[in-house]
């Protein structure tokens, strides 16, 4: 939201004092594997969630570039003005990282705003070995980065990063309260961020990033980082092993997305209502891991994809007996259905 | 930001998915003395500030309900659409309630929704002998309120409370996002209340306030308030007997506003730069007490009248000589400017 709004400041200084009135309609351009924060941010900034264009993304969930400049064009024939891109690093259910050069690129030549949703993935920069997922990040105007989730700061830490060093944010944010950000202070006020921001009174979540910098140093988070990637890859080798678990798809970062087929579905899939009786697997096994209290994981239909399981390790607690379990656990609760 | 979002989707729920530009040109309507916030919503939510109508308040800050009629025959004429008015229970620099059963005849007379900022006042409810302040507020369409400023339950806490029991805040901000929100759970899946509200991951504020509720009761909660409102009593009755201190206005909340006029500048107030040189004084006086660590206390021009101290009591922990300290410290600090 911040990023829409500070985007479509600067292309239209105007929309501030006399709001959308005086603007054409606007385009938003996100991939439909988007994070739905693209479509509430839309509707409650007066967009409108008609004006988000969804571009199609390929097997894997990322934005497919070529179709990106279709629904640009397509939007300008339906009379609005293309201003701003989302790409997403680590979609929410596949974990797909968008292809940044050749978005970056889209949006150079249609001058539009880059903004990068990398809330999920973002943190992948701290690693040496896995930081070519963010290359072309470094073009964006605008990043959107959330601590509390890879790096578990504990809610709520989201960094907005901006490119702009004129002080666009400020321009775009201030209501210049003279009752709270008093200009006759005697240290330099530069240093009152509060009227940059949307909200006034709120916590400096920033600190628990600071604090856990400090604690564990760059290496440590980078450790949690390659951690996490080494669970993941962990858990998809044994669920290959396993029988009965099914990958929906080798992963990229550490979303991984599987099926566990009980025995009565084993071999079955020729069978017609075999994707419809799987889907309801998940919601059990679910309900019986809450209600033995012994783990708690997510599951989602996708497209086409009967439910699945999300599975996504960040606690730099958990152990290789915990992965274990996690699937034992599973295969437990789920083999006599 | 809600109320108003909320308020506009109610009215015109074509918004949500068309954008402003479905819409007329709408008008926001709050008075000259009202948070910053209103403004800083408009803007945001693509409303822009110059849609903002600011209506009159008298000289206690309170909204002047003739001069809102005013504002609206005159947005009408402008061509706008008026369609929210947000009255203030306890103004940020004065703590002045606005008059809300005579709003709410505008409002209802006009079919306008009628928000209630008691972000800061909304509090006093919790006193029998006080909540009179409030009469009117069980007529508001909505009303925000937050429990981390007058009961310091801790950042962040705030309440948004609305009339409506029919859905109106899911309808108005829900992506529907099946990956996060599975309708196949074995429990009642109305208890998931996250598609209600814009941000996605986030804390459960509303525990600091219930884990208050239940450490200090309803009556404990009654004692803060009142206590407060006391603190407030007792200092003003102090700045009375000072010599040097001088009352902006009588408190009607807790908000107590007064000068510190230094020896040099006692009984020269006819002299022409004397409201110039008094404006200078609590800067100086606010930056000593930093350097010195003793304490913290804001201050702000307003309107016409300069610089002045704005003491707020609200923590419990806070004894009588502690308040004697705090009207010593700016004594001591102030007595030879």
């Amino acid at each position: 939201m911040y990023a829409m709004n500070v985007a479509r400041y600067h292309r239209f200084p105007d929309c501030k004092r006399r709001g959308l009135w005086a603007l054409p309609r606007l385009a938003v351009f996100t991939s439909e594997e988007c994070h739905y924060s693209i479509q509430k941010g839309a509707a409650f900034l007066g967009i409108g969630t008609d004006n988000v264009y969804l571009v199609g993304a390929d097997e894997r969930g990322k934005m497919i570039p070529a179709e990106l400049e279709k629904q640009i064009s397509q939007a300008q024939i339906e009379g609005a003005v293309p201003f701003f891109v989302s790409v997403t690093c680590g979609t929410t259910v596949l974990g797909a990282f968008d292809p940044l050069m050749a978005v970056a690129d889209v949006c150079e030549r249609h001058g539009l705003w880059f903004h990068v949703d990398a809330a999920w993935g973002g943190s992948v920069l701290l690693s040496q070995k896995h930081r070519h997922l963010l290359d072309g990040i470094e073009r964006a105007n605008s990043v959107a980065w959330n601590p509390h989730k890879m790096l578990t700061t504990g809610l709520q830490c989201s960094a907005f990063l901006l490119r702009d060093t004129s002080g666009l944010l400020h321009r775009c944010h201030s209501a210049g309260a003279t009752y709270l950000f008093q200009p006759d202070k005697f240290y330099n006020v530069a240093w009152d961020t509060g009227d940059k921001t949307v909200q006034c009174g709120r916590k400096v979540d920033c600190l628990k990033l600071w604090l856990l910098w400090k604690a564990v140093g760059t290496e440590g988070l980078e450790k949690r980082v390659d951690r996490a990637f080494a669970c993941t890859r962990y858990l998809a080798e044994e669920i290959k092993k396993r029988e009965g678990f099914q990958l929906v798809m080798e992963p990229e970062f550490i979303n991984l997305c599987f099926w566990f087929v009980p025995p009565s579905l084993r071999g079955k899939q020729a069978q017609a209502n075999y994707w419809e009786r799987l889907g309801k697997v998940a919601p059990v096994i679910k309900e019986r891991m809450m209600k033995a209290g012994s783990m708690l994981v997510g599951y989602q239909p996708h497209g086409s994809k009967a439910n699945f399981f999300r599975q996504i390790v960040t606690s730099p607690l958990v152990t290789r007996q915990d992965l274990d379990f996690f699937l034992d656990e599973i295969e437990r609760l789920g083999r006599d259905l």
